[in-house]
């Protein structure tokens, strides 16, 4: 991504410098080591190994940071901010984990640090959140923002695979690392979430505040499943406002779930992203486009040095961090959800009444049963409306426990309207 | 529109004003006649009918203007930024007309001039095109812009209407109005492939310059052989920029065109927008919502009014108009489109070859070609290449003076890749 923001900034300079009104000139990049085989023709004197001074320099207007992880990362933004620079990041690890120290950093400098990359690649979503949005009271965003897990998660459904044989396939084709566990873990999505969700509430959301469940222990037979109920299964970052007794909460959470055939996330298909929000006023709005790639994060960050650098020429800051919302965050088990639960039964009279009892008992209303198959192969196929993630995760536990029932074969929570 | 933006501009004063840094007040509303039934509880002495004197008070920091039409709406303008006030606007027909009188007058009082709300209501797509766009080049520009006409395309689609009908239960739904012209000959999507071509491409582009084809000419049968090409019929708005001998230019136009149902647009239903963008780094992204409606428009102007008060406070403005590339604006002529040509023909021999003879003579090239049906239901489907449009009208044109064609039944261009 360093290699397409430096074409950008070199081969688009002229247009660059006509949109924000000064000269825009490339001064320096701190690489990890001198010598790599470059794409672009840059100067032998702009590089140098030494990050800390380059961005310690004091006549730099703007820092660009694409190196990831939480350090040095951290510690060069600090030290950009210090003295002096603004900060254009992609880096959403370190923003879930610890944006409270780096946006503090840069109102006390009064700089801008701005981050349209970090989340869901090359799509605007930054901007639309905390400023088309800002006179709107949004109320869920739910996202597609791992480009792995959605290939891997198209490749099961388009194939009928299983996750290994897709997750192999993934990575021959160069869309999983060879270590995916960021990826399917759903890591890499929680911490977008977590991003998300403070844009989207005002208020402090961080990487271990979002439940995260990943797509490994999704299986052939759960696709199977969701397109017998005309679903797709999707890894979905789901960012929620709540009215709770106490008051409005929020919740964030990471997890594969099924959505209708006929939502606008079902159709996001292989690498892409895409972002869907429900807000009061606005209603309705999705943003869809690359989550990854060199050249589209090249876009996004080129677009934040361009704003940075007209309010550095102007002498502004742009909009910082938004928190004074200071909601409750609630924790997985009272964040609101609907639960698809296939069982595997023994097909005789009384079994039914004795699984709605225990939903009963736990609360969990029903919301459609359809038994399915007979003798050893009996399945009741499940739907739930709308309950506490605790009482529906409990319901499942009591129901294992239950003698007629055979197994729990599927187990998935249900998200954006059916 | 204007009873939400005051709505919403009321009962979420507390929490806009944590958004902005200081207090919101609504000081004054012009209405055309006081008196009428209101949804929203306001003081009366809110309400004048003298516009002109409300927006040259001088004491104002932002001027919403939501009426519509090219007069008064010019002049309010003008005078509410001669007396000092910045303007958030939803006049999709006064920036697609004269934009540059006001944007002039915008810049010499050092004043904003937002407009989100002007094209494509709720989605946020001014912003992500003017400033996360901003280190880009953007390649092309598709949108469904209008509702009606989207709602009235989806119709035929979905039930094999024809449009008279459609446009009548689009008429009863609301969806149209009783004069329907603006929407259905593409005035509305005209003026908003202005302003989306302005954005896009940094050059001025009026509706002057837009090529404008409405629906009211498309049949069952245009619609039928869209879908056995695998393809939809939408109105489309489609900003380009093209390499020239001499340069590059632009160009803007809106008309009804086929695109496969595997591009992300054909899945924009009822009466939804989308606007489709392809950037030289970000590649393809897609903007969905609400294109209409008093809610969701009043969510875009008030996410203007946040930006442009706060912009006040740090009295500073944002990005003004934009027009410095100044490329040529083609004319439809000019631009590259490919056709899908169903011409009714005698069966006999020699036909498909004196056809593609016409095509060769004026330098268009086939792309496929099909011959359905014999005797007197023999008929040639023809997809082309791109050419220039002037072209492929011209073979159009020729192939109905031909003696073996009864009738070219169906002409339609093809956009979005097939």
């Amino acid at each position: 991504m360093g290699t397409q923001v430096a074409r950008l900034l070199t081969e688009d300079a002229d247009e660059l410098t006509q949109r924000i009104g000064a000269p825009v000139e490339l001064v320096g990049i701190a690489v990890r080591r001198i010598g790599r085989v470059r794409e672009v023709d840059l100067p032998e004197e702009l590089f140098t190994t030494d990050a800390k001074a380059l961005v310690s320099r004091g006549d730099l207007d703007v820092v660009v940071e694409v190196i990831g992880g939480i350090e040095p990362a951290r510690e060069l933004i600090l030290t950009a901010l210090e003295h002096g620079a603004s900060v254009v990041t992609a880096n959403k690890a370190l923003l879930a984990e610890d944006g409270a120290t780096v946006f503090e950093a840069a109102a006390k400098a009064e700089r801008d640090l701005y981050f349209e990359a970090a989340v869901a690649g090359a799509i605007p979503i930054v901007r639309p959140l905390r400023e088309s949005l800002a006179g709107d009271t949004v109320e869920r965003v739910l996202g597609i923002v791992n480009g792995t897990t959605n290939f891997i998660l198209d490749a099961m459904t388009t194939t009928g695979q299983g996750f290994t044989e897709a997750l192999d396939e993934a990575q021959r084709l160069g869309y999983a690392e060879a270590d995916p566990t960021a990826d399917v873990e759903g890591f890499d999505a929680a911490a977008k979430a977590a991003i998300l969700a403070e844009l989207a509430f005002h208020t402090r959301v961080t990487i271990g505040d979002v439940h995260r469940e990943g797509i490994s222990d999704v299986t052939a037979a759960d696709v199977k499943s969701a397109d017998d109920m005309g679903c797709v299964v999707k890894l979905l970052a789901i960012c929620e406002r709540r009215e709770t007794p106490d008051g409005p909460a929020v919740s964030a959470r990471v997890h594969p779930a099924m959505i209708s055939k006929s939502h606008p996330l079902a159709s996001v298909r292989g690498a892409y992203n895409a972002v869907f929000v429900e807000s009061a006023a606005a209603g309705q709005l999705m943003f869809y486009g690359p989550g990854a790639g060199g050249a589209p994060t090249a876009s996004a960050v080129l677009g934040d040095v361009v704003t940075v650098a007209r309010n550095r020429l102007a002498d502004v800051c742009g909009p910082g961090e938004s928190t004074h919302a200071q909601l409750e965050v609630l924790e997985m088990g009272r964040a609101r959800t609907r639960y698809h639960i296939s069982i595997d039964v023994d097909d005789r009279p009384g079994v039914l009444a004795q699984v709605a009892q225990q939903f009963a008992e736990l609360g969990v209303s029903i919301r459609t049963v359809r038994q399915e198959g007979s003798g050893q192969d009996a399945q009741l196929v499940i739907a739930t409306h709308e309950a506490d993630d605790a009482a529906l995760a409990a319901t499942v536990q009591a129901l294992r426990g239950l003698e007629m029932v055979r197994d729990v074969s599927s187990v998935m929570r249900v998200e954006g309207g059916l």
